[in-house]
């Protein structure tokens, strides 16, 4: 097996209908690019990366916050069982190179702030902007579509 | 030992000259009111916090992210060992009942994540402000002061 | 408060009636000699220990694997909220300067294990025995008593 | 992809030359029957298992203590980065189905203990062997040679 790329795919379990489009081609496009997709193994945003995922042949690794692989989404190939709930979302953060981050809810916010923490680069499609303490924090790096998300995660790819 | 309230302080390693005082008056104002500290156990906002906390006589609580209890800030009474880096940062809110954010960098905002996905209240003083694709997220209660913010994380306090 | 010894109380949740006697005991003596008794924070062997220590104005602390305090047992004092099901065993060992093992099941010869690894003595009543590729591995100190087992722990702490 | 087993090899990182060989058989066989490699990522054991895998043409996954995924073996195809210490050693015994251990220390009967308290079953080459209050416990199921170990874990594989 070559060196794959490693990109994680974050947000929410009740995504908006524009939201699993977006995360359906951003998986298609990971698969496409030949880069291995990580999520939180879950549904919503994460079902639908990894359903693109696969529908192109790529690879998919589903961590789950529960105690038993039977949670996984029907995607995800690799299931990783953590039982530590809530977290394993820096595990999904810090097995990847880059993080693109779909819409999303508090879960993906903490998960963004686990990336921010571990130097790696976050990629947001429509997801959460930052100010701190008043004043705009850019290091959420916004993307134009699917493919520029994807085009922006292999390039800033870390580690 | 009577009941008491359990209220993290987060913030940042290298806080400003305001956040340390901020801090401090919080640690304290949490002492005088009966209720125990948690954090995160290192230096900055939480060491601060904590010396405020132990002057009036408070229980300050540290959950440490290496493996050892020496790396505890001096005023740390119950070091907790985790080994786990910032995984530890999710305990640090569960084994709270609310969570004052003081400034704050990348693993502070994870920290108020993973108190919002978990219905814990957060109580912010000059920290960060959230947008959610684009829309304000006002999820995070804006303190005036250190001794609003106690006022606030005592009387929203959950469980 | 003066530097406390944080001495680790293992067991099952399912202990014999001696076995409880001995939880009991042990409790009763830490808090007698000052230290802070450190446990899972459940039922059984952990809640023996903590309600001897509590009857002798011990500190008791519970690092719990679910996701609310509400689970602790009566007299956990500080109640720590992992939400990180056995994973929270590690927690218990590291926390500590000496581990107690009265009885227990494969949850505590997980915790034996991770205490071993980590340089943490053990002391055992009752508790599991070790071979090694069928040779005797005598790294578990055997106690005859709870008095024994507690000068034990407090002679051999660490850190 | 078609449905795999996952199989966990426990074991040292400083490992005997004959207990290297019998884990680089255990990897080679476990690629020959089709069934995923969970390891704990690192030398010894870990990367003895991994090597055997790859040369069968297997998959093999890494569940990382440390921060990075460079500490992973170079036959880890999947790594997976904690950043845990050795709380991990929960997550590769409960990704997995049935669990070989190969002789080890104190990590590997740590992780034999979580296994055993998840119903995951545990296949000894030259490991381990346990008494519970001075009576033998027979739950590690012990294994002729690798091929046996394999065979037996591929008939226990749980969930």
């Amino acid at each position: 097996m070559e060196k794959k790329k490693f990109i994680a795919v974050i947000g929410g379990s009740q995504p908006s209908t524009e939201e699993i489009k977006l995360a359906e081609a951003v998986g298609r496009e990971l698969a496409k690019r030949g880069a291995a997709l990580v999520c939180g193994g879950l549904s919503g945003v994460m079902e639908a990366a990894c359903r693109g995922a696969q529908s192109e042949g790529g690879l998919t690794i589903g961590i789950l916050p529960g105690e038993t692989r039977q949670m996984a989404n029907p995607y995800v190939q690799i299931p990783i069982v953590t039982g530590m709930s809530y977290a394993r979302n820096v595990i999904v953060v810090r097995s990847t190179q880059a993080v693109i981050a779909i819409g999303g809810s508090y879960g993906t916010l903490s998960e963004i702030g686990h990336a921010l923490q571990s130097g790696i680069p976050v990629i947001g499609l429509k997801t959460w902007s930052l100010f701190r303490n008043g004043k705009q924090d850019n290091s959420i790096i916004l993307a134009k579509n699917p493919q520029d998300a994807v085009d922006k995660a292999l390039e800033l790819a870390v580690g």
